[in-house]
């Protein structure tokens, strides 16, 4: 089974990262780019084969070591 | 319009931050947890209200900018 989980800042929180993106990309001749945020996507691989227990076990990952929930939100997708 | 650019490592490319967070994840008691990808995601606010154009922008600044081809492989979607 496989997970995808999403870690993006939160709305409000400042992203250096992204506003970089944004000013190069306005460099490059692209005027129509507003705000632009950046995150990360994290893939995993799991030896699980219950849908509610894999995406338990995703959940309690993210609340551990993936996000930081004071400035980040995350997603997760199972497939 | 919304764009949101999933930037991975491509099949066969060491990924030394996902192999990080695969024994990371291993010793906070999650054995069932196989390989691990990390990847970016990149969301962009556009001025651009035709769907095409909005995707044939997004490619171009995926090929100039957003994901170096030699190792990594990119997704858009936009909504």
């Amino acid at each position: 089974m496989k997970a995808r989980v999403t870690v993006t800042l939160k709305r409000g929180v400042l992203d250096p990262q992204g506003k970089a993106i944004g000013n190069a990309l306005h460099g490059l001749g692209f005027p129509q780019v507003g705000e632009v945020r950046a995150g990360k996507v994290i893939e995993l691989d799991l030896a699980e084969t219950d849908h509610e227990k894999a995406r338990a076990a995703v959940e309690e990952m993210c609340r551990k070591l993936l996000a930081n929930l004071v400035v980040e939100d995350y997603a997760i997708e199972i497939a």
